[in-house]
């Protein structure tokens, strides 16, 4: 719990949200600047700052509450799809750092979304770097 | 198990990868179209198509174990930021079906990657319509 984080005050009912779900470890609401219809956060209730400090319980918990959350969003809402994001750090788009998953409807019908590809994709990647990056990733988790 | 599935021939060793790491129901490997320096997926070994269908257990192991991989790509690449990005569906960018996390290390040196936000963000949505979406997935989850 950080007395000066926005989630924190929403999960302890001090700040309002629409609340969409929670359980015992974890929050669910409706995200005010939607990238498209229905999108919401899941947060643990528990505070912790980023994808880097979050307690693997807590991680595996809002993952399965996303899960969840995303089947009620094809359900009830007609999304043809959905996006989880998570943003760890100011230079991947966190803006508020107590982690949070978002989870994105996505439709074929784009007027209910205002979402970019955030990157182009099949573009091929430099070979030896790759191998690179993998091998000392690899030495670093066996 | 899908024999005509790309990444089910990846996790069997039957299509080639740059292995980062693995454990019992998950494996993980390079992106070979990279988005940013390091950039990886981590998957389920057991099948399942999509974040609709991959079974609970799995996708919080698959979490857990893109968590570990985020801190290593920090720590081992000098990452300054990481992004998960799980996509569900044709219309939500998802192209290969079989269940995939992406791990996407960023960096304040924009050299190393080839992203754009996904969207804009700060834009006040519909107060009116963010409060019937959250009323009709929260009565869909109560
Ligand atoms: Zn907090
Ligand atoms: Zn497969």
């Amino acid at each position: 719990m950080s007395d000066q984080c926005l989630f924190c005050g929403i999960v302890a009912g001090d700040l309002p949200s629409v609340r969409v779900a929670e359980d015992d470890s974890t929050y669910a609401f409706m995200d005010i600047s939607p990238a498209s219809d229905g999108h919401l956060l899941v947060v643990p209730k528990r505070h912790s700052k980023d994808l880097l400090e979050i307690e693997a319980e807590d991680l595996a918990a809002v993952s399965v509450a996303a899960q969840r959350i995303a089947k009620a969003a094809v359900g009830v809402l007609g999304a043809d799809g959905v996006n989880l994001l998570n943003c760890c750090g100011a230079d991947a788009w966190q803006t508020v750092f107590h982690f949070h998953l978002h989870v994105i409807p996505r439709y074929a019908d784009k007027a209910k979304e205002r979402l970019v590809l955030p990157w182009t994709p099949g573009v091929p990647g430099d070979t030896d770097a790759i191998a690179d990056w993998g091998k000392r990733l690899s030495a670093a988790l066996d």
